[in-house]
């Protein structure tokens, strides 16, 4: 029998209790022991809840007690997960999380501190709720160099993408709406912004690497710019904008960005709607891969948590590697990087090629106070100086 | 330094050789030593390949030379690759294959031998060639009660299938193209007949119930019937046909099946076009999550069986547990589970609605001489009984 204490028991936190509930019986046989919830951290009360009698308030009652050999934290923010996961390792506990936040700035060194101890610090749910990619990554892509990881990391402004593109609503109509289905939070900046999707990836890449993404030098645009006009220039190129959060290996160093992109049918995201998420994966071997699933909700993510679980309990004793050095990777710049570039601009045909060189126009019903118009591949640095000699209304990248 | 051997020297024995000198260095970091090509058995001679040196013909020089851990079977079929496997088990070298025909008569004794020796018996590129798809059914879904897992898994008929739909070709005329492509064998009944899809999902199911799934037992139908009309019937509802194998949690047992399938467009199988494979999974936490990628070719399938060798090394004195029993599971009557059909008859709408009850016609331009109808949903049983009543030219289940 193995003792785990629950830190938080909000969404996640009760998704995990119902899965471990639930499938009692298989976990047990995959796991080779029953696991039981022996305590919940929480600062409220859960009268009348399956597991009223486990919560406690006070952690060292946790950290404590010799009997919990798996904490698993579902708390979110930097602290006090942190200071609560480290006092675990050292107290010989192994820990899951679903923190990104948590695992981009500690990760490294939690991990490390796992490593010293024969424990595991282990964290599957932190990137892309129910999809397995973390431990695909780890496990299944050890005999490629990846070239490239892409995903669509963040449901709600897929969400908010593919309803745009459904439905031609304007952005902000959208966010009402999805703030009043409860899919974006009542300050829905992290989402909406980009900054959720570019903590994950800068999770994947710091995998991919082997090394320390900080995300705060990832390029990172949101979706704030988006409209429903926007959209109507995809659609009519056949394409949809999607939120993706990207690294790929350009000569010796992996570049990373978050930003809308427009995707062609033919492209393995392009069918990837609602609030479904998922990972595009390029090995040097492998050729292409996808990995597609709930990107978030309480029982997938929870899912996520509980496989974290049962493979610490299958690997007491020994710790299961995970490549992730405290040393930082310096990332490529993004202005190198080369793209295609939808522009829409206030100028003429003959100004924007004055700018931009050789364009392809693009024309949409009812739209004639502007222009619209691809660009060839060119560098971010060879775009922005272009850029500065129109009067740019909007620029989405193209793949 | 791991020293190896190769069993098998053609396309994925030529693929592993090459993945595993073209990411060296990526490889050793990732399993913690060198990988060393020591042998290659094959009958042939290699004249002028970079690994001629190492070419053996008796398998007696491997299976008695202790430098040699690891074994990687890639020959296909059910003899010599058993006896091979089970002596190097037995002689204390750990095993990769990508030989489904192998795994799926011997899988779960093999498994047993390399428990009792704490060794490893891994293979997962015998299922969806580069798709990760056994590593994370064992080590990512241990939370759920896995209750379906339906595959695109033969690249070959996935590929006529989209020629089909893309091109309006007749089922003959594309076998010719794709042989002559080297897509299909001289010989394709394994391919065509759905033999091959059918020995995938028996691995799978075998490995999602942890007990022996034979395949001989699952009802198989193959693609051959699949003609340009169809298609075109297919196209008029706005659906795919795809060569679908499925298993299926229904009351207490699982229900296994390969045979051709309508698709909508909202099923993330729908856009699994041309030579890629996927496998749908869902669970009852997890919801559904989709593996993508390549499920033949060279590098892409030498890559899993690399990904194989790196866990081997990683693990050296210890069993990485795979539950998969000998004791054989009871399938479910495929003929108890409910399917709506989409049904083309030589008959009037009266005489198919008197015997199958209510019905959807659907007419396409130039096609007269028949009726084409979608039925309501039924039991196997149920439409066997109904189709006996009239002419039948072709049926086609609809998802």
């Amino acid at each position: 029998m193995a003792k785990i204490a629950l830190l938080g028991y909000g969404t996640i936190g009760q998704g995990v209790a119902e899965v471990l509930r639930v499938n009692a019986a298989s976990i047990a046989k995959r796991a080779g022991q029953e696991i039981e919830i022996k305590y919940i951290l929480d600062l409220r009360e859960f009268p009348g809840d399956i597991n009223e009698d486990k919560v406690v308030h006070d952690y060292s009652v946790i950290a404590n007690d010799p009997e919990v050999s798996i904490v698993v934290e579902m708390m979110g923010g930097i602290e006090p997960a942190y200071t609560f996961c480290k006092q675990a390792l050292l107290a010989g506990k192994s820990v899951a999380t679903s923190n990104k936040a948590l695992v981009i700035k500690h990760g490294a060194e939690l991990i490390k501190i796992a490593k010293e101890n024969s424990l595991n610090f282990l964290f599957e749910a932190s990137v892309g709720g129910g999809i397995p990619i973390i431990r695909p990554l780890l496990s299944c892509l050890t005999a490629d160099v990846v070239e490239e990881v892409t995903g669509i990391l963040n449901g709600t402004t897929n969400y908010m993408m593919y309803q745009m593109t459904e439905n031609g609503w304007e952005f902000d109509d959208i966010l009402r709406e999805a703030q009043a289905k409860g899919y974006a939070e009542a300050d829905p900046t992290a989402d909406i912004e980009g900054h959720d999707a570019c903590r994950k990836i800068a999770i994947l890449t710091s995998l991919v690497c082997g090394k320390q993404v900080d995300f705060e030098e990832i390029h990172c645009e949101g979706i704030t710019k988006i409209s429903a006009t926007d959209i109507k220039y995809a659609k009519a190129m056949g394409k949809k904008i999607k939120l993706l959060a990207s690294s790929w290996l350009n000569g010796d160093k992996y570049t990373a960005m978050v930003s809308p992109v427009m995707l062609p049918p033919e492209h393995p995201l392009y069918n990837v709607d609602d609030v479904f998420n998922a990972v595009f994966v390029h090995g040097n071997m492998l050729d292409d891969a996808m990995f597609y699933g709930r990107g978030a909700g309480s029982l997938p993510t929870a899912s996520a948590v509980a496989a974290d679980i049962v493979d610490i309990v299958k690997h007491f004793g020994s710790h299961i590697a995970i490549e992730w050095a405290e040393e930082k990777v310096t990332l490529g710049d993004y202005k190198e990087a080369e793209f295609k570039y939808f522009v829409r601009a206030k100028a003429s045909a003959v100004e924007a090629e004055a700018a931009f060189g050789p364009i392809a126009c693009i024309f949409i019903p009812g739209v004639t106070d502007e222009i619209a118009f691809v660009t060839e591949s060119m560098s971010g640095a060879a775009y922005e100086e272009a850029a500065a000699k129109l009067d740019i209304i909007n620029m989405i990248r193209m793949k």
